[in-house]
């Protein structure tokens, strides 16, 4: 039996828990610098909350509210010049999975000289502390040391870059956040489309974890608490309420920590096929990342039933229905109604995608070639 | 919904790991105090294993093979002496939790001039980092912060203590082991009754893990995962063979990661009454640790089921029979068996104990009061 675990962040969840832990935060540094997107935060408490802790410890902070979805290559060198230029020691990333996965490498930046290329080649040497403060529920990135950016340049760091923007992603054991805040107050106003998004982001999480040749007894546990949390969501997310606000706390809190626990997954696991694969349809359609998943779970998950029965390989589909607590096709029934009406591409669109290397392919407890992954595709948005 | 974790270890499991991994040891420091006890790690594998990876990454090392069963206060002091005196800059624990929780001690101290009672207040800034090798499947302080020491001495640190020796502990974020190498093969000879009481500790920390008061959802997902595999190991337990090593290993692979993960939840929750009851076992009769908290696990959970009934507090017990996938009673049949004869305490010595202070029955989540703690010392041994 093989494990290899590391989450090495503080998780501590609960209503006002950046408030009630702000010793915590004291222990970062002097002058913190809080990334986050251009609204949210600000109208969400999180940002309240961070400065006043912050002020109460008697600590100095900046503020770079410029992290935009899907970050790019050229905002996280934008903040960490900020970061630099600020003084700052440590970085508080109030986000979803965008101003996280951008705080990590404005963290790794601004203690490293260093290129994009050097970036992603992990050629750096730590990284500022950073606390992470999730306000949306799904990405799990306070719980991983991923950073997925937005790759949009050339090797000069200006023009744009050879065959258009690319999703790159890099993470170490320095890049795990040092502390993880949940407090699902800051998803009260979360509208139904990004609630469920984001929902079925953690959700492809668990189960494509369960579905990597990294995968592992420790991580298959994670994985089935995840989908356990998730379970008991669903009912809620299909009758989503016509206010946002009267969604209940409950599944709030249990979305927040199914997805907390799924970044446990995947930091031990990694993910399979499909995370690659959506980001075609995040790059050229603007989809929502955790829908691009949503998009590909079914296809991929009858290939995989169908590989598995022909294949030496031990099956994983029937643990992974064990830890759903249902059926694939009552699955499917429920994800279905989630997604809504489906997106649909071009064939020569999917063809063009199909040919391109699938990083997260090949981390995939089966491996699809390029006529199943197209065939994925085409189940998918053909 | 409350969550408050941390476990930075990275846990790396598998035949060989340490061997296929030694790079990780090399980043830890350059002369390595190998801390253990004086014979099994020598005729099980471990530190030939381990003076191999040293050597072959070019580090020097020193021994101190010196620590007893239930170590001493006066033990980790004096190791800390060989630690500063050899120039070591990391240490490495190999055995059971005995050598790893002097391990965390000396690491301490060694970097720290301190008195033991600045040692158990944690008046103390950081410790040399530390690499945990179980060579038993039980305790799990590969994974958890705490030392428990035998405090034999008065203020003068040579005198014996007023009232006899007492089991005392301390953990904070600094003392968990920077690394956990989980290698079944150093269990391969480990005889019955070891294995058993040992794999009663593991099962002891899942299952008073769940009745604490600091339990949460994520260290109860993690007591069911330890709790699953060890019901996988009740069958070959019972039906250990006449020579140890024809044990299975897979079965030995269980319990160690048993082990590890039920050091995962009690380093969140801690533990509950019954550790606390139980040191008066070890420390009076020399009890194994892991037996002590099997002897009294039956009368435990018996009053706290009683209690629950009529109590406003939510039910635990349906949650743990869940994780366990058995009724108390069917358990307490296979807890029995595994146990053997009991041991026979007289009268006045269980009033004795229960008139002390229990430090962990605060922890527990229903509280008992010293009749119900003297009650459940006579069902166990009176």
């Amino acid at each position: 039996m093989k494990v290899n675990y590391l989450m090495p962040t503080r998780i501590i969840m609960g209503e006002n828990c950046l408030s009630a832990n702000r010793k915590l935060l004291a222990g970062l540094g002097k002058k913190g610098m809080i990334m986050t997107g251009p609204k949210s935060a600000k109208t969400n408490g999180s940002l309240d909350d961070t400065v006043r802790a912050l002020s109460e410890n008697g600590q100095a902070y900046a503020l770079f509210d410029r992290v935009m979805n899907n970050p790019t290559d050229i905002c996280v060198f934008e903040a960490a010049r900020s970061i630099k230029a600020g003084g700052c020691d440590f970085v508080i990333a109030l986000g979803g999975g965008s101003p996280m996965d951008a705080a990590k490498a404005a963290a790794v930046l601004a203690l490293n000289d260093i290129s994009k290329e050097e970036l992603f080649g992990l050629k750096f040497t730590g990284a500022l502390p950073l606390a992470a403060v999730p306000t949306t529920a799904g990405t799990g990135s306070e719980t991983t040391p991923y950073s997925v950016l937005v790759d949009t340049t050339g090797p000069d760091g200006k023009s744009p870059r050879e065959g258009g923007p690319a999703k790159r992603s890099f993470g170490s054991p320095s890049t795990f956040p040092r502390f993880a805040f949940l407090d699902a107050r800051y998803m009260r106003t979360l509208g139904r489309d990004l609630t469920v998004h984001t929902a079925i982001d953690a959700l492809s999480h668990a189960v494509e974890g369960m579905l990597t040749l990294r995968a592992d007894r420790l991580s298959d546990a994670l994985a089935a608490e995840a989908l356990a949390l998730l379970g008991a969501c669903y009912e809620g997310l299909l009758n989503f309420p016509a206010v946002p606000g009267e969604f209940p706390t409950e599944i709030r809190e249990k979305l927040l920590l199914a997805s907390c626990i799924a970044g446990m997954v995947i930091s031990q696991s990694g993910t399979a096929a499909p995370h690659s694969m959506g980001y075609h349809f995040t790059l050229n359609w603007g989809t929502d990342h955790g829908r691009a998943n949503g998009l590909l779970m079914k296809p991929f998950l009858r290939w995989c039933r169908e590989k598995e029965g022909a294949s030496p390989v031990k099956p994983r589909i029937p643990a992974l229905c064990a830890a759903l607590g249902m059926e694939l096709e009552e699955f499917f029934g429920i994800l279905e109604k989630l997604l809504g009406k489906r997106e649909r591409a071009a064939p020569a669109e999917l063809e063009a995608w199909s040919a391109q290397k699938m990083k997260n392919a090949a981390n995939t407890y089966l491996q699809p070639d390029q006529g199943e992954i197209l065939r994925i595709f085409r189940e998918a948005v053909g």
